[in-house]
């Protein structure tokens, strides 16, 4: 590879001041992961504006044979959108491309640039009275093209679906540097393979999205939060059952949290005060009603006993109104307190105190990383054995390495847990990750396997899972992917050793 | 090839009686699709019982250089599952993989072979208290295989999606006679690409898909059906508006009907008695309220005048119950009246109007068939052109063939229309076809295209439509499409000719 012809011709690809390379600028953001698992070295990150200027970058690699490391805002977190270490790839940012081509209220779409942040999506969807109902953490930083590229989930995939379900066309430049236009706004297009669920989720090993046109929702009328404590995992199953009955489609969150992943949000944000989570057998009795005891009304007792082992967020959204919404939630919540599923259960009074529940599920990650580092683990399982699986797996972990701790939490709705596994308390953390992280992941992939479930539920597979995938694909899935890899990108040049090993 | 030694081979696949040739059998069903445009000639038809026998009879056919047409129901609409002429294809049917493997109540999954019809699919759901809402006019017939294989849509799509949207797993055997064990029902899986929807709406040319996990939905405890004349197309797209903002989810169908498509089931089945269909204008003085005239309570006046251009048929499923369904379908209808999109409206009172109704819209294309062969088309159009598009295709083909008359009928939630020509009043119908069938094609196909349309989008390509992909496809697209089709089945061996031209 001629690297300096390559910089000459990509800079007649996007112009010179949109390619960075080390030599004058610092290319840590672009080359360093978000969870900082990994840093590796561009030979220059490539800035493009538009469609064709992808595609001339494109055909600039090509002909000299470099590779490319699509990325967007770099937040993903299996390490599949920084480039490795041999300062040879190229970084297609496609930052520089987040305009909003155009919503299209009547069809409910909206048509964004890959760079498009996904807060700006959401926001741009909010503006015409609409919803574009992805979201996720990072969801300030990320963009809608990595979103499509990882197939992103998040808390709305419940009733919204995955970002794969929110898309229905791209706009995509091949390995060979053509544009493919496929950015349609139809709900029923049968002429021929789905090429667009082929390119979602493939995480920039097939092709470039550098445009999506997106499905929007109406914007519900009320949006509803509680917060329940259930005894078991088997009731925060059978609980989500009856809320699928009673509030079909308006159920639109349904987050559940261990206790011990509670515990850490209790001692390292002690201002967030989790409801519910002191003494709440006793205040119990007064509150037969959801709503009579308003979140944070009642100062939990310091020395009070935590009240469950788990802890349930669900979402409501309403076509109707609050008032509706809120007579739905409370029958739901009273059914199950009946049927023994919940033990207590509070509804946000207002937005802000809806915001302080979510905020508290979302802080676990923080709360978990301030009581120092663990092994991160992102698994679904049919809904139906999330119980057997959590019972089996925390024996078989608890007997393999005595004292360790189960940061159990996740999208329940969806099969989704965050089964992340902490050091034993006092030990030292670094040491653990050390000598236990391979034998960790090792035990709870293996039951995941025994479960029919997946290794990789919501975050893709990037560079950190890919040998990992190896052990635990279906064999025919992956020699097919190999095919398609192959038929698509023969020179390898998108994305290299992401999802597929080399 | 040698045809003795390859129908040994199968009779050793899937056992003697289950090989079915010409001399012994009347293969007529098997060789000849549901509109009856085809009538090919296979070497034999051959039914397996298994997964395993499937994919012996794949081998067997690779080993002797023999195509195979997998066949489901045979109902499809574009000529995909019946043998060519050729008298050398293999046709492979599912029929007798017709099991139900397994439902999971609480994971809301079902897991069916390939060769169960529709109807079981729903009926076995239903039998648990649950929803498999894929629902078509053909579900008595049609298999779930060739559901998923064609991506089939019908009544519900709007809110449950195309056959893709409803199924989690599959289970396929590859053109090398290998299985891919993917049977997935995890709503989560972000593990590499996404095989699924490329097998899916594949018509049988890269994969055979032998089972499917499918999900499944509570059952509504309610569902009401309304029937409203509306005085524009527009108005129709902004009654859609408005039912997807007040019922949200709950909207289950809108199914809209040109006045000349009703007009023909007035014709030739009056004993249905069209709802609003004549003197509506005078009647509707009484009606403000919606529900204040109740189906078929009125009889229309023989020499009253068609009182609207279009009518739409509106579902709502509640999760709550009719009392709410009811209230809730009013308020819309009232709504939708005093902006002057609906002109005047009926509620079903029970279950059999409610079946009533939907048996008019079904009707049509009976009606259509009475009234003598005429042009069909299935379309799909961004939903906020649909108007525009009809307003300038109904022109252009009346200029074109003046006296044509237009069947315009569809899903508009969805933005599919089945916009279909018949011959002007008192011309010899198969002439009219023989002469100006592929002039009205391509006029309608060429106005499809410049609104950003489909010209498939729920029946599929087959044989039918391959030629007009050629024309009417992205260019990148077919390429990447043919490349796909050549890394997983590089001999032709699966269902060739469909979809893409040899």
């Amino acid at each position: 590879m001629n690297a300096a012809a390559l910089l000459e011709a990509l800079r007649a690809a996007v112009g010179a001041g949109h390619v960075l390379t080390r030599e004058t600028h610092d290319l840590t953001a672009w080359e360093r992961d978000w969870r900082q698992r990994a840093h590796g070295h561009a030979l220059a990150v490539v800035r493009p504006a538009s469609t064709a200027e992808v595609a001339a970058v494109v055909r600039a690699c090509a002909a000299h044979g470099a590779s490319l490391v699509p990325q967007g805002g770099n937040t993903g977190l299996v390490v599949g959108s920084v480039p490795d270490g041999s300062g040879t790839q190229v970084v297609l940012s496609l930052q520089r491309m987040n305009a909003v081509r155009a919503i299209d209220r009547a069809n409910l779409t909206l048509t964004a640039e890959a760079g498009c942040v996904l807060q700006a999506v959401q926001q741009a969807a909010e503006a015409e009275g609409l919803l574009f109902p992805l979201s996720l953490a990072a969801e300030g930083s990320c963009t809608i093209g990595g979103n499509l590229a990882t197939n992103a989930g998040g808390t709305q995939v419940l009733r919204y679906g995955n970002a794969r379900d929110l898309c229905l066309g791209l706009e995509v430049v091949t390995p060979d540097g053509e544009v493919w236009h496929g950015l349609s706004g139809l709900r029923k297009d049968n002429t021929g393979y789905d090429l667009r669920d082929l390119f979602v989720g493939s995480e920039g090993t097939l092709g470039i999205i550098t445009a999506a046109t997106l499905k929007l929702h109406p914007q519900p009328a009320a949006k509803l939060t509680a917060w329940a404590a259930v005894p078991t995992l088997q009731a925060a199953v059978d609980l989500l059952g009856l809320a699928q009955q009673r509030l079909a489609a308006g159920l639109t969150g349904f987050e559940v949290m261990g206790q011990f992943a509670l515990s850490l949000v209790d001692r390292h944000m002690p201002q967030l005060r989790v409801p519910l989570w002191r003494d709440s057998a006793a205040s119990a009795q007064g509150r037969t009603k959801p709503d009579a005891a308003p979140l944070g009304s009642s100062e939990p007792s310091a020395a009070g006993s935590v009240g469950a082992p788990y802890f349930v967020l669900l979402e409501n959204s309403d076509s109707e109104g609050e008032d509706h919404a809120r007579t739905q939630f409370e029958g739901l919540l009273e059914a199950a307190m009946e049927r023994g599923l919940v033990s207590d259960a509070v509804v946000a009074e207002s937005i802000a105190q809806a915001r302080a529940l979510w905020h508290i599920r979302e802080s676990i990650p923080l709360a978990q990383a301030q009581e120092g580092l663990n092994i991160k683990h992102d698994i679904s399982i049919p809904v139906s054995r999330i119980p057997a699986f959590c019972d089996e797996t925390d024996a078989l972990l608890q007997r393999e390495i005595p004292g360790v701790r189960l940061v159990n939490f996740g999208h329940l709705g969806d099969g989704n847990l965050h089964y992340n596994v902490q050091a034993p308390a006092g030990a030292d953390a670094k040491k653990f990750l050390q000598e236990a992280e391979i034998r960790v992941n090792e035990l709870v992939f293996e039951a995941v396997s025994r479960y029919d479930g997946s290794i990789s539920a919501e975050h893709g597979v990037g560079s950190l899972k890919a040998q990992h995938l190896t052990h635990f694909k279906d064999p025919v899935a992956l020699a097919l992917m190999r095919r398609i890899k192959q038929a698509l990108d023969p020179h390898n040049r998108f994305n290299p050793g992401r999802v597929l090993t080399p």
